[in-house]
């Protein structure tokens, strides 16, 4: 079983850092701009920090992170997807992202990519509905035809016309409904206590999980 | 009780248009190049129609669309309130917003607009906090504060920082937040046959309400 990337760990990145899928690599142009790393800062991963903290803050806001991270495609990332993000790993809650929470962010965004590639089979730079199927089937979530449908087509990257597939869920998109599904699923399983495959809501009790998922 | 605006009835438009608030007036410059209406048809709705319909097809595709909605700050509606308004309005789902299915679509744009205004007391442009929770009280939706500060938070146009209240809501995600509440409270009643306040789901079910929510 493919596991989804998870956070909250250690905050330790990825060795090798080869991507400009999903990150703009904003380097500054002349170094004499950007700071020197602090000591046992690792000096790649660092730049990168440096190149997308783009008014030399020291630490990166919601634009700054929403104008680094692109698709595939080059269309930016949307605004849940950059707010999923803060949320997750804005840990201190200042309202931007230092230096460690980056390292932690990079690594979620690194491990991502290399899942959206495997999944992307035809290499199209979208998942297409059986790629999705195929990938939320990994991670242990064992979808009807008609929850995929209903997936493939909220989160597919244009309206959904009655002709025809939907049209593919980019990168963004897709870290989103992966994790949305994990976050329903996990909320239900939480709530069946008795395995019984049914769960007793109260308004607020299900309006809640709804609203507090990304 | 303020009702929010629906759709599906008749296809009248209002009376008078005279807001650039949401969509752009892209009026062609030559009217050489605007053909022109057919009989019957108000002149105003069609030259509209014929400012958004930029390739002149004869209808609006979902990039047409989105580039003609902007909110109060000029930004894009978001794709998945560009993606709900499709789906709302493209009722023949040709993948495409023909003149009369236009007409509903400006409708439930102005009529919304009307409610946005309405609503945003310091007109800011966006909704706050307090705005919000009036709005959906005045829809019959008596949300918790708990769930009241969720939607403000999830629908918010930047992340959320632990410091300060949310930013605003733009117009594109108030509407859309209005829905999903909407959406969600219905689905909820369905399902809730004794009005017992409390709903048995399966995950199927629970799954599918969610995921069909905008």
């Amino acid at each position: 079983m493919y596991q989804p990337p998870t956070y909250g760990g250690s905050h330790q990145h990825h060795g090798s850092i080869h991507s400009t899928h999903s990150m703009r690599s904003n380097r500054p142009s002349g170094y004499g701009y950007q700071p020197a790393p602090p000591p046992g800062v690792d000096p790649t991963l660092w730049a990168y920090f440096s190149g997308v903290d783009t008014d030399h803050s020291g630490s990166i806001n919601a634009t700054e992170l929403q104008n680094a991270l692109v698709n595939g495609n080059w269309t930016k990332f949307d605004l849940d997807t950059v707010k999923m993000l803060m949320s997750i790993f804005d840990v201190d809650r200042s309202g931007t992202i230092n230096y460690n929470e980056f390292a932690g962010l990079w690594k979620y965004i690194q491990d991502w990519q290399g899942v959206f590639r495997h999944f992307d089979r035809d290499q199209s730079g979208t998942i297409e509905g059986h790629e999705l199927s195929e990938a939320l089937r990994s991670f242990g979530y064992n979808l009807s035809p008609h929850l995929l449908r209903l997936v493939e087509q909220k989160y597919a990257s244009a309206p959904v016309s009655g002709y025809g597939p939907p049209p593919g869920i980019t990168f963004d998109r897709f870290v989103r409904a992966c994790v949305v599904v994990k976050n329903l699923t996990e909320a239900f399983q939480r709530a069946d206590v008795n395995r019984s495959g049914y769960v007793q809501f109260s308004y607020e009790q299900f309006m809640s999980i709804v609203l507090s998922a990304p």
